[in-house]
């Protein structure tokens, strides 16, 4: 693994606040922290909103990517007095923005779970709870005129009726519900939570391939996956410079980082998956550990006996992970070396709060080997490591799929929830056709919003070069906004109490023919302004009561506001 | 009503076949007809599908958009001997192509319902029942090794097994659950079928409003749709040149045209909703008749009491037929003027078999007014319409929204299989979030796959633009491949017989890296390989085993093989 000297521009990330909103800080009444949050002005009243983007779109706030963001948590933790600086196993890359390691004092635990199950509600769970919608009885008296709501469907999820406290974020994290990935060596990031009585989450996958990319654009990768509404990112990164690009993003990134530690292990030994052993993984899981990525994908429950039940597939094994340790299983006709020292893997990550995704190595990669008897068996050795890793009160989610058609997409979540205790389900996609490349994102949406209405607590996004090629920047915005719209569809379905204020706004804005308001509540701005502008007449201003859509003449919305005016006050005019 | 003298320069037409396919013509065994179809190559093997595009991807077919298309239905239409040639009621606009204009003769009934009834299977039918699937058993035979299938969830609708015969589209006719919308003055028109026992269908709204547009620019928006999978088209044009756009559209569409003939009424009497009346409708209605539209929209279901009940809605009425309709309900006081005429107007329609596609005039427009009283008032009257319409032997299917929660898009295909006994059901998306302005093709898609998953029979597209202007010929494409992904998706959702093949070539040509062939079975190749093209890198060709996304090493799909050949023939190898 080399290191390259590389310093951002700074001009390359995006720093301008959203149209029509200003970053604001709700203080906790616990623990004296500020919740960085967004209000949306609409006319002079303002609609706060949940905010993925960090300081970025914060004005005020001067960000030297060479130094990091500001390290939010960093009295958090040090007032637990339960953690100790630590040498750095493996050499900082040069350059890049310094960075105290920590590490658990022995015999203390330092997860949140740990916290939870004593009863402790930490800042970071009071910071989530805040976000999730505290503001909400408040800005329903406010906007007391748009408050309809339809209730929601949950499927065996009791959603909360009003409000997410404090209290009720620590029981979910104490019984596995949710994860709050938090690693005590990432305290730049503000703290979410995943788990199906909150808000569906989104992940964005970042990360370049072989040297297509470099480190200063995988930053603004990560900068730009959050400004449009990225709750975790995931790097990927299988290139030279690996460590180092990771150590820049983590230390600017202001959600939580995951990875995928085997990715960086097979670069050790040069691709040679015979080659790989539990040592090598652990040193390299230590190593990202300690520069504070919050979750890793480990394919531990991808069994030597499970491999044969993929025999009969039309595509495989389609998972990079998975077909490693499959391909490892049967060079070395032995067990996988993570689910053998599955034990000792959670001591390590338990130190640093680093949560699992159990990755799901043997996930179907077409729709012909959806919900099949590999997929399955996987699953219920994910639900044996879930317990595993419980006792040693480590944070988990289990990884899903893939490709599903859109009947079998219930069993998935059903048989994740019922065979894996509840624990938090984290799926790609799924995606819904295999006829759609170039589309994905939107083939995929579909599956994502059904699967997070049933429970999925945080989908990873498609972009539309998904089967084609890595993605661009454009690509990463497409399939952050695909995907944050399908998660609200999901809120909105389950009837999370945040989610339907907001679209009441949008559709009484849109009565009103307030558009500037319309851009505001849109989850893309930019796009709606500029479709919008380019289809404006020239004559027409924002204020008219009518649209380029259908013209004065034939505008449902004026001629409803005309008849709702005239035959109020005279309803026997004719 | 001006008519203009427009020339259609004939370059602004796409003429190109698809990539990797070419036109083939199916003979039927019954009527001798020739069902055009699309025959894929993958690597030497055929794989036929549907075809929506027409003759304009048949390179050796000859095409003058001043003559019009080839008349495939006159010998049909004559040889029942239940037609005559009638004097056209408005005059012909200038230089559109020569039309001689039909009706039936006195006394015959000639709607594809009333043959049905009859026991009658015509060319039409035979025409859809071979274009739905009846190549599939054979196919089958040639790519026995990808034929996988899941059973579809099909809610209250059974599907056909295997095959979709003459006889079954015939009693499906016969029943109302499915109509074959053809108007005797369409006879450009390449049959196809609307019902829930079909594939879903998808319907694109092309057509200007006031002057953004032009005529050859519409004639092409039509192709341009039915090229990427307009099953049907909608001119809801309102501007100054409506006769002539439809003119000319109707005469080179391959696919069924509907209208809304209020606009056009509307525009007689510039704009004032107060000055319509039934004759003025009527007479607009026989015009279009004559010219081939061949189902109109027709906001019957609204009535005067219906009204009161969107008072407390956020965004009132929000369909434009709707608003007028309200408009003139409530300054005459007096009872919708179409309802009141409902009979007439089917006696008329049944002339020409023009289809009646029941409008929901009280359509929510926002997530907050779903499912509301004033829409399931509306649906229970056009149930009552539906069977007045089948007693005269009118094709009908009924309109539906527009804008719901995923949670309560089930209620809505429920309702209206129930309240209007089958009839085939056609919705417009329906959005599944407001707050997603310049991304509603895909809220929309995901109501869309899930509404046709539940029964819905046509999809009427939603583009990019929707909520903001008049979509150009970029957002014509990105709206009919977002709704032509959801058909499919719920196609297969459901079992369709013909639905699961195409996927299941798709993956086996990813699992063996054959691109072109991934190409070919894309939905849309052009972006498939031009998102591929600028991925690739230069050393890599297309045989080779991996692909740019994860490069060599990382390759799960290669990495599966390789221990595939390894282990088959020494599982005890190491």
């Amino acid at each position: 693994m080399k290191t390259k000297q590389h310093i951002p521009r700074k001009n390359l990330i995006t720093r301008s606040p959203y149209p029509g909103s200003k970053k604001i800080h709700i203080k906790g009444s616990m623990h004296g922290i500020n919740v960085a949050m967004r209000a949306i002005d609409l006319s002079g009243k303002s609609y706060i909103t949940y905010d993925t983007s960090g300081p970025y779109t914060h004005s005020e706030v001067d960000i030297n990517i060479h130094q990091g963001l500001k390290k939010i948590r960093e009295p958090w933790i040090l007032t637990r007095n339960d953690v100790e600086q630590h040498q750095q196993t493996k050499q900082k890359p040069d350059c890049t923005p310094s960075h105290i390691v920590y590490r658990a004092k022995t015999g203390q635990k330092v997860t949140q779970m740990a916290y939870a199950k004593k009863g402790i509600i930490t800042p970071e769970m009071e910071y989530v709870a805040i976000r999730e919608n505290q503001q909400l009885r408040e800005m329903k008296k406010i906007f007391a005129d748009a408050v309809h709501k339809h209730p929601g469907q949950s499927f065996g999820i009791p959603m909360p009726e009003e409000e997410i406290s404090p209290e009720f974020v620590r029981k979910e994290i104490a019984e596995g519900r949710a994860i709050l990935p938090v690693n005590i060596n990432h305290p730049e990031v503000e703290p979410m939570i995943i788990g199906s009585r909150f808000l569906v989450k989104i992940n964005a996958n970042i990360g370049n391939s072989i040297s297509s990319s470099c480190i200063e654009e995988e930053v603004e990768k990560a900068v730009w996956a959050c400004r449009w509404g990225a709750d975790t990112i995931m790097d990927l990164s299988t290139g030279e410079y690996i460590q180092e690009t990771r150590e820049w993003i983590l230390r600017n990134s202001p959600v939580p980082v995951g990875t995928v530690p085997i990715y960086q292990a097979l670069e050790k030994v040069d691709g040679y998956a015979y080659e790989l052993t539990w040592d090598l993984l652990k040193e390299t899981i230590i190593e990202q550990a300690e520069q504070g990525v919050d979750y890793i994908t480990i394919h531990a429950g991808l069994l030597k006996r499970h491999i044969p039940l993929t025999d009969g597939r039309l595509t495989g094994i389609v998972s990079r992970g998975g077909s490693i340790l499959a391909k490892w299983c049967l060079m070395h006709q032995q067990e996988n070396f993570i689910y053998d020292n599955f034990d000792e893997l959670c001591h390590i990550v338990a130190q640093y709060d680093m949560g699992l995704s159990l990755g799901d190595g043997l996930r179907p990669g077409c729709l012909a080997d959806a919900n099949d008897k590999a997929q399955f068996a996987e699953l219920e050795t994910l639900g044996e490591l879930t317990q595993k890793a419980w006792k040693q009160d480590v944070q988990v989610m289990i990884e899903g799929p893939g490709h599903v058609p859109l009947q079998l997409i219930k069993e998935n979540v059903e048989k994740q929830q019922r065979n894996c205790f509840g624990a938090p389900f984290y799926t790609l996609g799924p995606i819904t056709t295999d006829i759609t490349p170039g589309y994905d994102h939107i083939s995929s949406a579909i599956g994502a919003a059904n699967i997070g209405w049933y429970g999925t607590s945080m989908l990873c996004y498609v972009t539309p070069k998904e089967h084609l090629g890595l993605p661009d920047k454009n690509d990463v915005k497409q399939g952050v906004i695909a995907y944050k719209l399908a998660a609200h569809v999901a809120d909105l379905a389950k009837g999370h109490p945040a989610a339907q204020l907001r679209d009441n706004l949008m559709s009484k804005a849109r009565f009103e023919f307030r558009w500037q308001d319309q851009f505001a509540l849109s989850l893309d701005p930019d796009t709606a302004i500029e479709f919008h502008q380019a289809a404006k007449s020239k004559e027409s201003s924002d204020s008219e009561h009518f649209c380029s859509m259908c013209g004065p003449k034939f505008c449902s919305m004026k001629a409803t506001k005309e008849f709702r005016d005239q035959f109020q006050t005279k309803p026997e005019h004719h």
